[in-house]
């Protein structure tokens, strides 16, 4: 197994649950983008043989702090590239953030890895290159997010219906996509105004890094994982919904045509899905205290905000609009959102940064991998010239 | 397909979804009790060959006004069995009330058909005969209670999983059974002692018979579901868990050893877990209308009251007591709630009945039929002896 990004979030819970079985898996490859500090310590820790760190100064660094320790250092967004075709490696966890994770999906899929996929970017920007190049390789993309792992594992049992039935479709109405709505849940455009990224950085329910707790507070989370949804269960646009759920105990549903719904529940630890991922299909006891629904709080459901939180609105047109816009998008709320960090724009203005750059870009169906990463510079650079003579 | 207990609640609403799909569905036999109109109707409406009814008197009645009508009626108990195993059928629905849904459930097995069974007691009284039977003849068993329904929903894709993993056992840690907790849920014993027959007849969210009525008011209902599903699933009771959750929208749930935690969802309509038994391994659209949760109210969930809701341990204790303690338990549970719907005994004494019953009986272990129907028969006379002496 090679996790690329192991030294963020999802990648030090990953080796959390790859530490309580350590007759299961074998780490052979490690990526950091340049916190080389943590690298060190994991690579020591679980005996790896390659690390690569994308910064190259970094890699200089690691290189000379590793060398006689065995440790084979790939420097570069190339190193990373080598890590996803591994021959070693049967399983590459995707765990880096931003754009960066596309081209090292590809690379795995294209050696016929499994991928676990903890990047929303790759299917945002790239779901059809991604999911086409998967299903020609007959590689499998297991979804690490708590959202499509609910869903992932809600569909399970079609898979098999579908063989015995003999059926080509899934009878699926609807995927539900649950959120907690963030911190402002309930909140009017006049109260969002002058709301602080300290205020934004409070999530209600899950521990995350501040660029996905930001898009938890605008509901960008939500539009772009309307978009993975899109790609990754091959369903229409109209067939996906977000339910707003304060309480993060239902992670997603699926809504059969004869009016059963199946629900996936947990408590909201990111170890429970990424456990899923790596060990598909099977299930092995953990460590992990189970879910007591007599002693949760209730558990409510409400219809998203579209026209307060407009980012999840923007973010399901630019899935319709498809082509590069969902790369535009995501690249010019990227943007947005450091900058809203920074304290440069308003929280509203995230979604005016985002709007104005879609509205500039005339989106290219079925884009190949260089048009994808060239919309996203496109849109980094129309973003920040936006930035700079608006604000 | 044959409807043994058409004119019933379950069977009534299994004709009105057979009514929607006439090219999927061809009604071969039906089975009544004594509502000899209504089976006239329905063998009209669905051109029937076959129909038995178990009454005597009523059959004749029935043979005498059908006759020229081309139907041919079978009489008494042995035209069920007869229903049961009727070559032309394929599924058989044992939709009867009662203990007399055994017989012709084990004779449906013997003959190879698929039961979708909607009738408690044939595995409260007679689980491990009946279980054993199935698999010894390959053949389904596809429960139509909600509950039941809800967790063979959420455990079908373990099948898969187990063929694919190679491994022998679901790594299920808990299989947990809702309840809404019926009209009384919350009150305490004092508050309950003079509740009467209309009070506890008046369920918050289903709309049954009066007998189960009456067991969800004590909670007996969910007992004999906690047996039912031990030998649907075959597992032990310790893992089997109740949770009162009063709005009746997540029907059942399956916990797994590694934190997620599957649930079945869906609006309290009968119709849903009929169609499902009716049509699996398949599902069609049909015309209900689809679960609103934005719409609903919040969901809740606590554990039941054991010491106050008496039935539910006392059914948990016969079903760890096993043998024929289940049927006996069953068996003076429909004697006591016989006796407080004719206003005979208070609500509290339906616990007392059942208990003072189960407490006169050593349990035969590994019972054959006989000796079931012997221990129900004998409860019958313990538990009626008990009311004309003590009330």
């Amino acid at each position: 197994m090679v996790v690329l990004g192991s030294t963020g979030s999802i990648g030090k819970q990953a080796l959390e649950v790859v530490g309580w079985f350590p007759d299961r898996f074998k780490l052979v490859g490690l990526a950091t983008n340049k916190n080389i500090e943590l690298l060190e310590e994991q690579v020591a820790a679980h005996g790896v043989p390659f690390a690569a760190v994308a910064d190259l100064a970094a890699a200089r660094e690691f290189g000379w702090r590793s060398r006689g320790s065995g440790v084979i250092c790939l420097p570069g967004p190339v190193g990373m590239k080598e890590l996803a075709s591994l021959p070693d490696a049967d399983l590459i966890l995707v765990a880096v953030s931003g754009i960066a994770g596309l081209v090292p999906t590809l690379e795995a899929i294209s050696s016929g890895k499994t991928v676990a996929l903890a990047n929303k970017e790759t299917l945002v920007a790239g779901g059809s290159l991604v999911m086409s190049a998967a299903e020609s390789r007959g590689v499998q993309v297991i979804p690490v997010d708590s959202e499509h792992s609910a869903i992932h594992q809600c569909l399970m049992r079609d898979e098999k219906l579908e063989v015995r039935g003999g059926t080509s479709h899934i009878p699926v109405a609807r995927l539900i996509i649950t959120g907690s709505g963030g911190p402002f849940h309930g909140m009017t455009g006049d109260q969002l105004r002058d709301v602080t990224p300290e205020q934004a950085l409070r999530h209600p329910t899950w521990q995350m890094g501040a660029k996905i707790t930001i898009d938890s507070a605008t509901l960008m989370n939500k539009g772009l994982e309307v978009i993975e949804a899109r790609w990754l269960f091959d369903v229409d646009y109209p067939d996906i919904e977000v339910l707003i759920h304060p309480q993060s105990i239902v992670h997603g549903l699926v809504a059969y045509q004869d009016g059963a719904v199946i629900a996936q529940l947990g408590r909201p630890d990111m170890r429970v899905p990424i456990q899923y991922a790596l060990m598909f299909p099977e299930r092995i006891a953990n460590r992990l205290e189970p879910l007591d629904l007599a002693g949760a709080a209730q558990l409510t459901f409400a219809k998203p905000d579209l026209e307060t939180f407009h980012c999840l609105a923007l973010a399901i047109e630019a899935g319709k609009a498809g082509g590069t816009m969902p790369a535009v998008l995501n690249a010019a709320n990227e943007v947005a959102v450091m900058a809203f960090l920074q304290g440069k724009i308003p929280f509203l203005s995230i979604a005016e940064v985002v709007e104005g750059t879609m509205s500039r870009h005339d989106a290219i169906p079925s884009p190949g991998l260089d048009e994808i990463l060239n919309a996203d510079g496109w849109a980094r650079q129309v973003a920040e010239h936006m930035l700079s003579s608006r604000w």
